[in-house]
């Protein structure tokens, strides 16, 4: 087993609207080939990877640092002692010659290829993803996640209206979970737009926040209080996702469910964000997105360091919106994954056949991550190893 | 006043021999050139900047995304009220469209460019860099700084005679503190090494030892036990640096100095050591690279933090051996600056016209940080706007 080549291409993000945060005209995402000289079923195995939603692409750390080391190194480093594809060791070829800290960037990039490497690998060992993973820890893949619909933006013109319906269609779609945005106008006018939305919610329907890490503390425990009248699944990112000694004060005063992480790119902040961050095992959600932070590979790192330090799996529930977290999530035992209607297209989303039901999504049998279930995902990928 | 155009070049960083952290022969640095519509002298005003030793070149980050966003600009977004450059609304524009946290390689990109901006706006303002900022912080700028000799790395081959004949070579440059590497070989070798150095070294003279961040929190504890047997001035990255934990544990048991921080590129991570990492300010050295971690914009922002946190401008050494570092110095009050004599060459080191003498190196007079005061290296800056 052999990687031959590795193709790599930035596309621009085309996302319906504008939002407060990221201005999405700007954003690329990299999507990648990881070509092997083995057949199943006739056809040459190709893994793909693709960076997730919020960071951009990494066309220029990987055609600069990380595949030309990847395809420089011995073959054989990449496998484990019964020739197959290792991931971890392939991760450890990656990351030769890189010094600690400094996990930005090359997180989101090592991310992408090790994506690729574990869409190859199962692929080559013919089972789906989360069915991979099950086999590997020992446990039974789930055969459906829950999943919630991240929207809510803010955008000129956007009335209460328009956030009910943009809400109803979320619903419609089969969530029953939704996540809106706050923080990007008054407190006042914040309240009524909760209420907006959870006015339009049905019995057992749920409404998150998301205020994108932009309080400080006077402002953060003000939402915190304001959003104590209502019934709110979660109150995401209400500080500076590296400020743990602020997300520690609003933990201790506000009650309800605390969500942080899809910002912390390493098993290393990660840990300091349960260290330091004051979250409580008992209710926190903790959101590491396996793709912005070097990929599975880390990711299991990090899920080993949550249950040495007393977390259960289950309060995980990875950012991004994408089949990586969602295999993760449905073969590792995760609460669930993030979805992102209409968002991030083509590549974010799930597997064409399985619409969302109940909140939850099925997963698809093909091998692999399943990225070739989605008709306007694969003529990308086709395109790339044509 | 504006930018007319920025240029971008990649180069092989040579360096001789080898080292057990990183292998040179993959590094590579890159160099701006931030052109403006100034003339200064008869000369078009262009400021240059490149990135710091350790982390590699950052051309598709600044290609990608950074140099074109600062092209997109409204020219005077980037101006101050008097229409001078103004290096803070630069940064701002730079990280428009950036998410909170992943303070990785976009923290190098940016803080080439900031470079490039301190250096063009020391002269437009005709004034060597640290006049500007002891002006601009109402102190006045040192003659001369501190430096250090940092080297002692491990290559195959090396034995004591060559370690102790490279320190030689040190203090006959002028340097009176040498560092040299540890954690590389058994504790029982290292301690021969570091007596092999301390034995060629004069009345006056100190050695500092760096691991690096690689030890577990028992040889680190160890390796301060056997460091404690001698003087030494400092004990750098006994762990990975951001294992504040380890750090802490660490530092309740050793007595001596110690020395972190070259691998937190943002505020935020410094904040975090500060909070987390138990160091004392009565003793212990903070050694972020402004040029690594976002530039200067974002090292005043550090300082500042260092204040309010009751910790002096005279523990900070900065790393990296560059003349941004020791402009910065100079004009702010900082105890020192690394230097890496032979290494990260031409980009490191300083003025040719001031040699190292009894441990300090004086700043040159001309405007900028003075990169065009080293031979071997301002043919590669003409060479970039020819």
């Amino acid at each position: 087993m052999r990687i031959v080549e590795v193709r790599e291409n930035t596309l621009p993000l085309s996302s319906p609207g504008q939002n407060a945060v990221i201005d999405f005209s700007e954003m690329t995402v990299s999507v990648v080939a990881l070509m092997t000289d083995q057949v199943r079923g006739g056809r040459p195995v190709v893994g793909f990877g693709f960076n997730s939603n919020g960071r951009y692409g990494q066309g220029g750390l990987l055609r600069e640092r990380f595949i030309p080391r990847l395809l420089r190194a011995d073959p054989r480093t990449l496998l484990d002692e019964a020739g197959r594809l290792d991931p971890a060791r392939t991760w450890g070829v990656l990351m030769r010659n890189e010094k600690p800290g400094g996990h930005g960037d090359r997180a989101v990039a090592v991310g992408i290829l090790d994506m690729a490497v574990w869409d190859a690998l199962a692929k080559l060992e013919e089972m789906p993803l989360n069915q991979l993973l099950a086999k590997r820890h020992a446990g039974v893949a789930a055969d459906r996640v829950w999943v919630y619909a991240a929207g809510g933006y803010y955008y000129p013109g956007k009335d209460l209206d328009k956030l009910r319906a943009e809400m109803r269609r979320y619903l419609d779609l089969g969530y029953t979970t939704v996540k809106m945005k706050i923080g990007g106008a008054s407190l006042a006018e914040d309240r009524q737009r909760v209420e907006a939305v959870l006015s339009v919610l049905p019995p057992g329907g749920a409404l998150a926040v998301d205020a994108n890490g932009r309080f400080d503390l006077e402002r953060a425990l003000a939402y915190g209080e304001m959003l104590s009248d209502y019934d709110i699944y979660w109150y995401e990112e209400p500080c500076d996702p590296l400020d743990f000694e602020t997300h520690a004060a609003v933990a201790r005063r506000y009650p309800g469910r605390i969500a942080t992480g899809e910002n912390l790119l390493s098993t290393a902040d990660a840990r300091n964000l349960i260290r330091y961050a004051g979250l409580r095992p008992d209710r926190d959600v903790l959101q590491m997105d396996p793709a912005l932070s070097y990929g599975l590979v880390e990711y299991l790192r990090t899920l080993d360091m949550l249950g040495e330090s007393g977390w259960s799996l289950r309060q995980c529930v990875p950012h991004g919106g994408h089949q990586l977290s969602l295999g993760i999530a449905s073969g590792l035992g995760l609460a669930g994954s993030e979805s992102y209607p209409g968002v991030f297209e083509p590549f974010g989303g799930f597997a064409d056949e399985y619409p969302v039901q109940d909140g939850y999504v099925r997963l698809p049998a093909s091998p692999g991550i399943g990225l070739e279930e989605k008709a306007a995902l694969y003529p990308i990928l086709r395109d790339l190893i044509a």
